[in-house]
């Protein structure tokens, strides 16, 4: 049996699955911001022409995944897998896309860290040659996630200071063995769910932190790469509060992130003037920004190599009421530029 | 690069990576039952000491990793994956026992098909050579999952005769590319979404049927095996009307399931004098099933090749309420006898 581990928590991809298509679709407010050209579609509003937001999520979801597919001229009959999820109770937006698309369906969830997840895995299926060409996406929607994890938006209540503001934005990348490549999967590194005791809702980003901080520390300590051999390191939603305790917690451990090399995509995708406090979040967050602003400037050239690395906070209405903490978990993919 | 793809649906696992350990927890109503002589633990009450049942859940899907764990005398260190999930909003079950495994956490949803999928990912990390030793896991609990899709217990309200009982209980596997096997794993089929329009959330064996025998006819179709080349097709909780329909549509499309081949966990999980009315169900159902009754047979050689078919409704409190059919999925793997 071949062995592509190296380390305990890391997989190094000897086919090296390339990313040839994605899409992303996304609310009025991230298409104000940074990324507005490079998005494949703006809602007008939140509702996308449907009667919940929670069907809205679900078009949104769908509608990534087939202008993905149509970008690259595949048909969905071709596509062998779809592995995704979101932040519904039981991921239904991304149940009821699947149903659409009719592909067989691989449901991940991993909080705001899914679209990472669904990486890892999609590479893992084609890298291994169990699968061609496979579908990984993630998507989440503010006002379904508002009324699921904190209060519905109707009671108006104000946002703490700390609180980041979930995206509304579905992103999918196609995953196959070949293909013109916006970006070659070279290395993937599995997190573990990490919990420092933060039982604040509203605080995520701190709830995240340690776990963005254990999955990098294993994967520099794995693969001997270091901070400085990646043009940038990304993490997936860590906001102001959660990003500055990465950079402390990396700088204790020995891998200070270098000034200039570090991307929050919950920093960059809103415009400043919109009020989010601590940044953006959600699935869809790291998923739009993957679309819209990493794998561009992997394809040309901008960037050489990067880690993509999406967080998620794994908490529930339920575990919160009930004063569980909240525990975090990060997964985290090496991207490399282009075709070889 | 290799292809260990045979047709559409299906996955050769060239390796053949083996369930070397398995464990199941069960509450005491399913400690009654058919296999009572075989699971690691009957609890003695549902909230298995703990101050909710969502917390009894969560205590129940770590014992049956730890007690997996234990029987192949693996230290948890050496663990370099649990993939696995449960029926709580956002898996915290599972989550949960990931933070105090301290295992790199991959979360699955695929309601009751869980323990499938897992299997289905497990096997695929091993069989690359990507993992060392993992753990699947799936797990439910009958009093979270009533008051999450249905009714608080506390209502009292009557059961239909459709109907089917939640099950108490959590299941684990140990998945290697060596050790003694109870059984290897052989081949996998991954489920597409498939939706009939059923709307009753108290009538999800109709709701999983369609999607059982899509999956079913595509794994033969794919492997080119009959119904005939199983010692046992086993579904995970169709339960009565599920399993009735499955034959029908499996008869109607040329494999029908020949009499004495089939079995169907939610129907053998529980005593017949339970007043459970349709079956057993939640993806506790199949990992309990699998770990006390499936896995002995094979490992004994009474059984030598099943297909092990665990099937999910997808169906959330929000989407019921917004009136949304309820999309069924199943993933099957082929589990054959002990070691070669």
């Amino acid at each position: 049996m071949p062995c592509h581990r190296i380390g305990h928590h890391t997989i190094e991809f000897v086919h090296q699955p390339r990313i040839i298509s994605s899409a992303a679709v996304v609310g009025p407010k991230e298409g104000r911001g940074p990324w507005k050209e490079a998005y494949d579609l703006v809602l007008e509003d939140a509702l996308f022409g449907q009667q919940s937001y929670e069907q809205a999520e679900h078009a949104m979801f769908q509608e990534a995944c087939e202008r993905c597919l149509k970008k690259a001229e595949m048909p969905r009959e071709r596509v062998q897998a779809l592995l995704g999820g979101d932040l519904l109770n039981q991921i239904m937006a991304a149940s009821l896309a699947a149903r659409e698309l009719s592909i067989p369906f691989l449901g991940l969830y991993g909080a705001c860290s899914t679209m990472a997840e669904s990486l890892v895995l999609g590479a893992l299926l084609v890298d291994g040659g169990y699968a061609g060409p496979v579908v990984c996406a993630a998507g989440s929607h503010y006002c379904t996630a508002e009324r699921q994890y904190r209060f519905p938006l109707e009671y108006g209540n104000q946002r703490t200071p700390a609180a980041q503001w979930t995206v509304t934005g579905a992103g999918a990348c196609l995953v196959a063995e070949e293909g013109k490549a916006l970006a070659r999967m070279t290395c993937a590194t599995i997190g573990r769910v990490v919990d420092m005791g933060i039982k604040d809702a509203n605080n995520m980003g701190a709830a995240m932190a340690p776990a963005a901080s254990d999955t990098l520390l294993h994967h520099f300590l794995d693969s001997g790469k270091k901070p400085g051999d990646y043009d940038r390191i990304i993490t997936g939603d860590l906001g102001k509060i959660g990003s500055s305790i990465l950079h402390e917690l990396m700088e204790e451990r020995g891998f200070p992130i270098p000034e200039g090399k570090y991307m929050d995509c919950g920093l960059t995708i809103f415009n400043a003037d919109e009020d989010i406090h601590a940044g953006g979040s959600g699935c869809g967050c790291s998923a739009s920004v993957l679309s819209a602003c990493i794998l561009p400037r992997l394809q040309s050239g901008e960037w050489k190599r990067v880690l993509f690395m999406a967080t998620g906070a794994l908490l529930s209405p339920t575990t919160s009421q009930q004063g569980e903490s909240i525990p975090g978990v990060a997964h985290a993919v090496v991207l490399e530029g282009g075709n070889e």
